[in-house]
């Protein structure tokens, strides 16, 4: 069975700010690593799909960073959105530029900043995947086993159990971000899993179950994917994500249990849980010096970071911007992007 | 009347680091002005002694740094130590090369990294000490008027009140670096000033009045003197201050009160005090942007700096190095240089 990919790297973001800027997104920071995240996402696939059969939706201030981050890919595999639209145009309109013959086999649909703690694991699954795509025409919705009762991300409720590898169930329905005490509910419950944006599917099936949602939709975007260089004809597409445009509404909608160590790495805090600690639990990337002090990310992109008497701080050296900020205040960098942004300082973005 | 001034500017020290390196020593720096801590020590002067009667004692390394502080400094007045050796022979072998002219009028010996926030009132003191040196050929130490107990400087204890201008006094004796205890009882005394390492007199008397103490030492400077390319005369010279050397053991040394609002700005918590504050409480060097943050030292000699919900804390980028540390423990940075030493990294100090 021949499988492919489309990895979506077109997003922005500030929540890695300042080592993340408008033109080098999350995506393509090495922050846990030896390469990027999207380096890392293609390469973790290559057991499982190969890199010349990895395809990139991104937009076309990015396309040349994602190109030159995966040096020697095609640039026909390199599917430019002229526009952010969301991701029901990027994922449709991807799906129908696809070879015909590729729009056959099954594809996953992987976000490109995202971390896998147990790569196997997370093959073994997709592997399986791909397995009733294939043999079921289904449209599968990966659900990820939560560890925590997360507010940040959307649920999947499942329901009964599906012929086929162990775990497949029929999702019940979408359940969108709860506030803490529904999280808690909804994990104690055993019955919700996290909606992490992965999709498995043949693009024809994707296609034929979105026409018959929403005809009008996949007209729109197939007139666009046969004359891509009309950037009006994206233009006119609505800004809608996949969920509440396809999958939401999709009947017979499965899903596989993902339980390996996933994590969208939402923010620094996120990603100090995810590097090795020090004998003082700081946990280092780049050249760090520390004395009297623990708990800390130091993140230094070039030179080096010394701290002394200082507890539970996230510390950042990139380009010529500096950070600091409490780990447990580490999602509120958007407000001091939004300060610099104020001051007209864009060029700090 | 015409004075002069010999400018100390040879020190080291890792107070400031890591905007203080090896070859951009604290008075090279630009801290709390426009310009470096030298070059206003000059500015300040200006009006009781110009520029062209400014002499500056400093190392081999730093002389050229020194020159292109000071721009247009007549070479010749940039009286060069071979070798560090403490400030008796630095003072002493200066002062031996002054020309004969020079050596007869008042002279003040002033370090060049030094805080003063009131400088007529400062130039005042000194032009009544000049006064004092031409007239009675005193050799004077200008003792700061406390303003705290202060356990990290010497003080001088006052005795009976001299003919002259008022606060001249003769000076009983040197107290060394005292614990809090003893500071505080200095304080009260109203009798114990700080010992700033502030000098006047006429080359001449200074030189006649060390010859009294210790001929051996002021022959082996002049031999030195008069030969200032011969490293290997400067060598065999001690290590020892000018106040163990010549100024504890002087009969008849005078001081001039000094409240000028001087501090020595031993450290980044120093200069704290000394910037002016946002709204929030920040003192703020370069670019700064600061959320829910206050009482914070934010100093950036490129580039910004940006804090979100920490207080308290020095935050410096200066080269390819990031420092943080808590204000009240700003004083400990010497540990971390070295730690970074231990490491090899000599190029970051």
């Amino acid at each position: 069975m021949r499988a492919s990919a489309l990895i979506l790297a077109g997003g922005s973001g500030t929540r890695f700010w300042p080592a993340s800027r408008r033109r080098r997104p999350k995506q393509l920071l090495t922050l846990d690593g030896e390469r990027s995240l999207l380096a890392r996402t293609v390469e973790r696939l290559a057991p499982l799909v190969p890199a010349e059969r990895v395809w990139i939706s991104t937009t076309r201030d990015l396309a040349p960073a994602v190109a030159a981050e995966l040096h020697g890919i095609d640039r026909e595999r390199i599917l430019v959105e002229p526009l952010v639209r969301n991701t029901a145009p990027a994922i449709l309109g991807a799906v129908a530029r696809l070879p015909a013959a590729v729009r056959r086999e099954p594809i996953a649909v992987l976000p490109a900043d995202h971390f896998i703690a147990d790569p196997a694991a997370f093959l073994a699954t997709l592997g399986a995947a791909f397995g009733v795509a294939a043999r079921d025409g289904r449209v599968l919705a990966l659900g990820v086993v939560p560890r925590w009762p997360e507010t940040g991300f959307g649920y999947l409720e499942l329901a009964e159990e599906l012929p086929g590898p162990p775990g497949l169930r029929r999702v019940e329905r979408f359940r969108e971000k709860p506030d803490l005490a529904t999280a808690r509910k909804l994990v104690a419950s055993g019955r919700h899993h996290w909606n992490a944006g992965m999709f498995v599917f043949t693009g024809e099936r994707l296609l034929a179950a979105a026409r018959e949602i929403d005809a009008d939709l996949v007209a729109a975007v197939e007139a666009w994917a046969a004359a891509p260089e009309r950037d009006d004809l994206y233009a006119g597409l609505p800004s809608i994500s996949i969920d509440y445009a396809v999958m939401e509404r999709l009947s017979g909608l499965a899903t596989l249990a993902l339980d390996c160590g996933w994590d969208d790495l939402g923010s620094w805090s996120a990603l100090f849980s995810h590097l090795a600690a020090d004998a003082a639990g700081n946990r280092v990337r780049g050249e760090g010096f520390a004395v009297e002090a623990g708990g800390n990310l130091l993140f230094a992109d070039h030179g080096a970071i010394a701290v002394l008497g200082v507890e539970g701080l996230v510390v950042v050296q990139s380009g010529d911007v500096v950070l600091v900020v409490p780990r447990d205040r580490a999602q509120e960098v958007r407000r001091l992007v939004e300060r610099v942004a104020a001051h007209g300082r864009d060029d700090l973005l």
